[in-house]
C-alpha cells in the first residue's frame, strides 16, 4: 500500500480507481454543526440532561465502551433487525481499532492464531501484525468463504497445536474482492462454525451498498449461538471523518480476574490501555446523523446507494466494450451485487512495476490484488474501486487502462 | 483502577479527590462550533483551500500523522520555544495511543524494556502491559528523578541482557507525585541519557499549571542530542473530549525497509494498523483552540492556571489547619509548584479497604498511591487531585479526610 500512495502522491492528475473511500460531494461541513446540535437536543430532551450534564458529557472524558451504545443498538434494531444489549457494545476509533481490541483480546500467546478468508482487507492484516498474530489463510472462492478450505486450516492448525481463535471475514461485498456470501452459505458458515467451536469476526463497512435492491441478513442476524464478534464501521454509511467504529460482542466470556461477563467489558479494559475513550464529539457527530434519520442509515444513504450502483452499472458495461467476451483481450472480471470494488483478472502480471507504467505513461492508477494475498492466482489481478469516480472518469479511466493492457500484450507477444 | 471506579460509581455523593480531570466550568458547547468554523476559516484564508478541499479535509480520511501538525508545531514554538519539524509530529487519539504508539515502535522482542519513573502514571503501566514489555522501576525521590538509580537499573538490565529502549517521566508536576524536575535535574538527566545512550519519554500534561509563576524548560526544549521523544496532550490545556495528544519523534532511524527516515514515520505505519487516523473532526477543534488563541495555550488557560493555583493554596492551607505540624496526626505531605495532585502520607496503610470506609462511613474518595508503583512507601500514601473541587469541597472533604484518619488512629492504638 506504501508504494500505491507514493505512486498515488507522484501522478495527483492520474484517474484513480484506486481509493476504497466513500463519495463525499453530498456533505457539506454545516452537516458536522447540525449533527452536535440534534445530539445535544437528543440529550436535554430525551436522556434529560442539564445544562452541566450536556457540557460534561462533550467537554470531558467520557465512558471507556462510548457515550452513543444505546443509539447505536437503535440503528442496528432498525437497520439489520437485530436486538442487541447496548452493554456489548464498544464505540471504537473507527473499524481498525476494534479490529485491534478483538485480536488483542483474543491472542493470549504464540499458539493463537487467526484465520482469514483470503484475498483479506490490508486493515486486518496489519491489526494482526501489531498484535503479532499469525494469520492462515482460508480460501475465499466464488462463493466468497470456502467452507472445505475453512474446515481444513482450523484441523491442520489444531493437529500442529495452534489455536485457531476467530475467522475473520466480510460477508458482503468482500474488499477486495467484491464477493458476498449467498444465504445459504451464511447458514452453513454459522454451523460449521458452531460444530468447530469457532468464533466469527464479522466486519460489514459495505453492507447497505447493494446494486440491485436486495439486502441479505447480516451473519450476526443469524447468529443464535453467539458464534460471531460484529465489527461496525460508520465511515461509509456515516462520515469517514469521525472515525467511529463499534464492536457489538455479547461472548460470555471468563476475564482475568475469573469472574464471568461480557466480553464487551473484557475488550473496554483493553481500549482503557490503548485510547481511554473515543473522542465524544466524535461520536456525537455520528450520533447526530442517526438521530437525524431516525436511526436508518440505509434509508440516509439512497443517494450514495444510487450513485454506487450507477456507477458499477456503467463500469461493467465499459468493461465489456473494452473487452469484449467474444475478444481475445484476456481480460476478465466478476460482476459484485454491489458494494465499492471489482476485481479484473489479466492474462500477465499485475504488479508494481505494471502500476508504475499505468501511473506514468496512462494515467490510470488501480490496486494489486497481491497486495491482499498471497494466493497465486491473484498475482495476475487487480482491484477496480467505484465509489469515489463519476461516469466520465469511468470512461476515461477505462479507455487508459485499455490502451495499458493492449501494449503490453503487444509487448509480451 | 477499577476498583476506584466501582467505588466511585456506588457513592456518588462522595466529595473526590480522585479524578485528574481538568475543571470544565469556563467551558461551553457553542466553543466546539466556534472552534471548527475558526478551523474552516483557517483552511480557507491562511491554506487557500477552495470549498471542495475544506470538504474533504472535514468529512475523508486524512493524513495518518495528523492535519494539524503544522498549527502544533507553531504552539509549540510559542508555549514552549521549541522549533520542531512538523513532519515530526504525530498527532494521536489522545496521549494514550502515543505511549502505545512510543513503546510498540520500541518494542522488538522479550529483551527490551522500559524504564518508568516511580510512582508512574497508571496509562503508561497499561500501554507496557498492551505491549508486553516488563517496566523496570526507577526511584522518583524528591527530585523527581533518581540519577544513580537510573544509571543502576540501566546497568542492571544491561548485564542481564536486557535492552532499556527508554525511561518514561513527567518532568513537570507528574502523575501521581505532583513532583517537578528543577533545571539542574533536567541537565543532568539529559547528560545521563547521552551518555548511557538512552532514550526519554517526556509526558508534559501538567506543565502549565504551576501555582508559583515560575515555568521550567522542558526536556525536549533543552534536548541538544535528539534523545527526548516528547508525548504532548491537549486533555488539559484543550479539551479533552477531543481526545487529541501528539509526539514529538524528530530522532533519525533505520526503518523496517532499511531505509532511514524520521522515528515519526515509524510510528505512522504503527498509527495506520492501529486507528488508521485521527479524527479530522476532532483534530479542527483542538485546531480552533490553538487559532482563536494565536497558539498560546499558556494565556488560553490563565483562569484554569489561577483556579488550580487557588485550589493548590487552599488545600496546603487546610491541611496544615488539620494537621498541624507540630501536632501528632503522623500526617505529612508534599508541597507541590503546581500540576494537579498532592501526596498525603499516613502512620498507616492507605489500601482498598481503607477507601471503602472513607467513601461508605465519611463520604470522600482519594486514590490509594499503591495503584502507581511497587515501592513499599506508596502502601500508606494517598494521591488527592484538586482540579476539579471548589474550596467549599476542598474544606469540607477534608474534613471527612481529618475525621476517618482519626478514627483510624484511635482504632489502631
Amino acid at each position: 500500500m506504501n508504494f500505491l500512495n507514493e505512486i498515488a502522491q507522484r501522478f495527483p492528475d492520474a484517474i484513480s480507481f484506486a481509493p476504497g473511500r466513500p463519495f463525499e460531494g453530498f456533505f457539506a461541513t454545516e452537516h458536522v454543526h447540525d449533527y452536535l446540535r440534534r445530539f445535544e437536543r437528543y440529550l436535554k430532551e430525551e436522556k434529560g440532561y442539564d445544562e452541566t450534564q450536556v457540557r460534561r458529557t462533550f467537554f470531558q472524558y467520557g465512558r471507556t465502551k462510548g457515550i452513543i451504545h444505546e443509539l447505536i443498538a437503535r440503528h442496528l434494531e432498525v437497520d439489520e433487525g437485530i436486538t442487541v444489549d447496548p452493554e456489548s457494545v464498544v464505540v471504537t476509533v473507527g473499524c481498525q481499532e476494534a479490529m485491534f481490541l478483538a485480536l488483542r483480546a483474543l491472542r493470549a500467546d504464540e499458539r493463537d492464531v487467526l484465520l482469514a478468508v483470503s484475498p483479506s482487507y490490508v486493515g486486518l492484516t496489519g491489526a494482526t501484525r501489531l498484535v503479532d498474530m499469525p494469520v492462515l489463510e482460508v480460501a475465499g472462492g466464488p462463493k466468497g468463504v470456502d467452507l472445505d478450505s475453512l474446515e481444513r486450516v482450523v484441523r491442520e492448525a489444531r493437529a500442529r497445536g495452534l489455536r485457531p481463535r476467530a475467522c475473520y471475514l466480510v460477508a458482503d461485498f468482500a474488499n477486495p474482492s467484491g464477493v458476498s456470501l449467498d444465504l445459504a452459505t451464511r447458514h452453513a458458515l454459522l454451523e460449521l462454525a458452531e460444530r468447530m467451536d469457532l468464533l466469527l469476526l464479522e466486519d460489514n463497512p459495505y453492507g447497505y451498498f447493494n446494486a440491485d435492491g436486495e439486502r441479505l441478513p447480516t451473519l450476526k442476524s443469524l447468529d443464535a449461538g453467539g458464534r460471531v464478534v460484529y465489527l461496525g464501521s460508520f465511515a461509509k454509511t456515516g462520515l469517514p471523518g469521525a472515525r467511529i467504529g463499534y464492536l457489538v460482542a455479547d461472548q460470555r466470556v471468563v476475564g482475568a480476574d475469573g469472574r464471568t461477563g461480557l466480553l464487551a467489558d473484557e475488550l473496554s479494559k483493553i481500549k482503557s490501555m490503548l485510547t481511554v475513550n473515543t473522542s465524544p464529539i466524535a461520536q456525537a457527530v455520528i450520533a447526530g446523523k442517526l438521530l437525524t434519520h431516525g436511526f436508518d442509515l440505509y434509508g440516509a444513504n439512497a443517494r450514495e446507494i444510487a450513485l454506487y450502483r450507477d456507477n458499477l452499472r456503467h463500469l461493467l458495461a465499459g468493461l465489456q466494450r473494452h473487452f469484449p467476451s467474444d475478444g481475445d483481450s484476456g481480460v476478465s472480471w466478476n460482476e459484485p451485487r454491489g458494494g465499492f470494488f471489482i476485481v479484473l483478472s489479466l492474462p500477465f502480471v499485475a504488479d508494481d512495476a505494471l502500476l508504475e507504467v499505468s501511473a506514468r505513461d496512462y494515467g490510470v492508477l488501480w490496486t494489486p490484488m497481491s497486495y491482499f494475498g498471497s494466493d497465486p492466482e491473484t498475482a495476475c489481478q487487480l482491484r477496480l474501486s467505484y465509489s469515489q469516480v463519476d461516469a466520465a472518469q469511468i470512461d476515461e479511466g477505462l479507455a487508459r487502462l485499455a490502451a495499458l493492457l493492449s501494449a503490453q500484450r503487444q509487448d509480451r507477444t
